[in-house]
């Protein structure tokens, strides 16, 4: 396994317990050896639920039963498991969450319409469900509020660090929680990048506005990472609510646009932009996280589109990894997105410093000092297209030999 | 510089001369020392021009300079430099390639407009056109019909071979040959993957059917190669033909639908292939040439999608890079590409081996055998969909750690 990245940030944060939920984690053999593989969530009754998933139109097993039970609104049990991903594993795929299911929902004492299933790993693997019956049992009867370092361990695969974020805030009256978990692009060995992530809360929110927070909440800050621009059959994310803080005096929540949820949708978008930020910042190989700022396009999905042009060309990724300032490249990127754009306009800087403007060279345009610059362990370009008001952010990390080495290594 | 790419063809093509084609190099150091870096085609008097380009909203000024121009539908000269792309060098770029013109229309004898030029290299730097100036007077007076080899040499940047291809075919009576010329995706030392291509021919064919020829002949040669998605500011095919032949018997060509233009169509085509896998096979860090072939797509745009999808994936491309028939990652690419793709239907095959049928590991999948069929220079990936009749087929290499340390590399 790679040592830490360099990107990891260096305090870990101090997970509160959240009242209706409770963890626990263990090792089942699915793939890995000498640690733990499995996790699961147990949450009290009346739990509700959201997601948003993959848009491949390949997706796996557990993310076609997630989507088909998400309209029960509720939420009983989440059965996570790392080293499989039970993708294009056909019609056995379909049986295996099933399975999964029954087994977790005799365990925990609910409907298998209220368990969700998150897998990742190799794909067209065959998972052998019954590799849980001896395990979920065990977990359900061990499950404890305070397992969130545990819990997000078990879900990693080539993570080289742990990721979790929290944040507690007033929901009328009531102190609520937010903790969320995710499991970056760290690729299964040797699959692919999955990205999982399972946000909970005991705020008491109904199950239509928790979906209409969690797809607002995901569009600045999953949807605007990218490490290869490669897209996972498994990509998850999954909010809870337990709604216990109704007995602290928090309201009911039914709709997103409740004004009295007004500081919960801001520090639960927080806890998601802090998680998506922890991705990019594991991405494979990444020696550096990078910011792609774009102002002034002619609208937010135009300044989007451009965004991820040069989030994901190689020549730009590459260019960082070498500590160039090479913003030639970046006018590529910019010029092949599609998008309006207009060379004679546009001006590029690296970590604020101005490198390019109205299309040419910058006049004061010093190569020392943008080479100091490049060394930094954050990179910001910044993109002016001065075209209109259209602007937008994107992360990513640069692309090194270490990438190619994690992902060309023979599967085996 | 690195070392010719193991995919480099063994053969070099014997480039007859062309009646009306003189081609004269010189070392104008634009940017290397002790290589040439600048070529000058003086074509006769009735040569007519076609051209396609970068689709890049942020094209170079040669490119601007060559679409302007090609409306005359004449040619008398092409000046070709190496080592500065003349590309995001705003008013200076336009009054570089006006210059350039000049001088090249004073040393032929011809109007400026009747000049076309292509420029690879870095990005940014202002071209110094004067140094043109004491070079293409001296390259008109020694331009000579057989110099094919040197001038695929000038043109070169990264390239580690020069590529050439011909053809000879007969045209009403007449035999007519075809020489075409490509410079790769070497990356201009530091900057971008420019793919410049000039063909040549001596048979009657109006600038309007030559477009049409050109436009047609594209789409399934290159513009199904990628190396790594990106698109270069400079991207140029310029097609030239003299019209001597006519004076052998070969009949004016005015459309190209036109029956006698048959074999000729076949001819050009199967240049542009060769030149556009030789652009493949000189990827950057390239070590296995890989074709995407989609059948039972819903129709050929889509198809031509997915292919893209995978032929561009870093994941699909490090898998086959270190020969790992990483099926599951063709799985993702295809499922990320957004087109009609039902997992239960797909098929995959690796150099003719199946190793996924619908939805699942092909249950005949014999690791050992697809192991040592990935040790093959050429990998084939076939993907059948199973929904319709679209087909397509794109060329791309692996992504290597060369790759990385080529475009990683600080520009200096």
């Amino acid at each position: 396994m790679s040592s830490i990245s360099p990107l990891a940030p260096t305090d870990v944060p101090d997970m509160p317990v959240i009242s209706g939920v409770k963890l626990a984690t263990a090792a089942a053999g699915i793939r890995y050896k000498g640690r733990t593989d499995v996790l699961l969530a147990v949450m009290d009754k009346g739990t509700t639920v959201a997601g948003v998933f993959t848009k491949s139109k390949c997706p796996s097993a557990p993310v076609e039963w997630c989507r088909a039970k998400l309209g029960g609104g509720n939420a009983r049990a989440l059965v996570v498991n790392s080293g499989n991903a039970n993708a294009f594993t056909g019609k056995t795929g379909r049986q295996a969450t099933a399975l999964t299911a029954a087994i977790a929902a005799r365990a925990v004492g609910c409907k298998p319409q209220e368990v969700f299933l998150a897998s990742t790993g190799v794909i067209g693997e065959p998972l052998d469900a019954t590799k849980f019956d001896g395990v979920l049992g065990g977990l359900a009867a061990l499950a404890a509020p305070g397992e969130w370092m545990s819990a997000a361990r078990a879900i990693m695969t080539t993570d080289t660090f742990p990721k979790m974020a929290t944040a507690t805030v007033k929901l009328g009256k009531a102190r609520v929680t937010i903790n969320g978990m995710a499991k970056g692009s760290g690729m299964i060995a040797p699959d692919m990048a999955t990205m999982l992530s399972f946000v909970f809360t005991d705020a008491p929110i109904t199950a239509g506005a928790l979906q209409s927070l969690l797809k607002a909440g995901v569009e600045d800050t999953f949807n605007a990472v990218t490490i290869d621009g490669d897209t996972s059959t498994s990509d998850t994310l999954l909010a809870f609510a337990t709604g216990t803080a109704a007995a602290d005096g928090a309201p009911k929540i039914s709709r997103a646009g409740d004004p009295r949820l007004k500081a919960f949708t801001k520090a639960f978008r927080a806890v998601l932009a802090d998680l998506a930020e922890q991705v990019a910042r594991d991405g494979e190989g990444a020696r550096k996280l990078v910011e792609i700022i774009i102002d002034g396009a002619v609208s937010k999905p135009s300044a989007r589109k451009i965004a991820m042009s040069v989030a994901n060309s190689p020549l730009v990724k590459t260019a960082i990894a070498g500590e160039d300032a090479n913003w030639g490249r970046v006018v590529m990127a910019v010029g092949k997105a599609g998008e309006p754009a207009n060379r004679d306009k546009l001006s590029i800087s690296f970590n604020g410093i101005r490198v390019a403007s109205r299309g040419a060279r910058d006049p004061s345009y010093d190569e020392a000092e943008v080479s100091a610059a490049m060394k930094a362990p954050k990179i910001e370009i910044r993109i002016a297209l001065g075209l209109g008001k259209g602007s937008d952010r994107v992360l990513t990390c640069d692309l090194t030999k270490e990438y190619v080495a994690i992902n060309g290594d023979y599967r085996s």
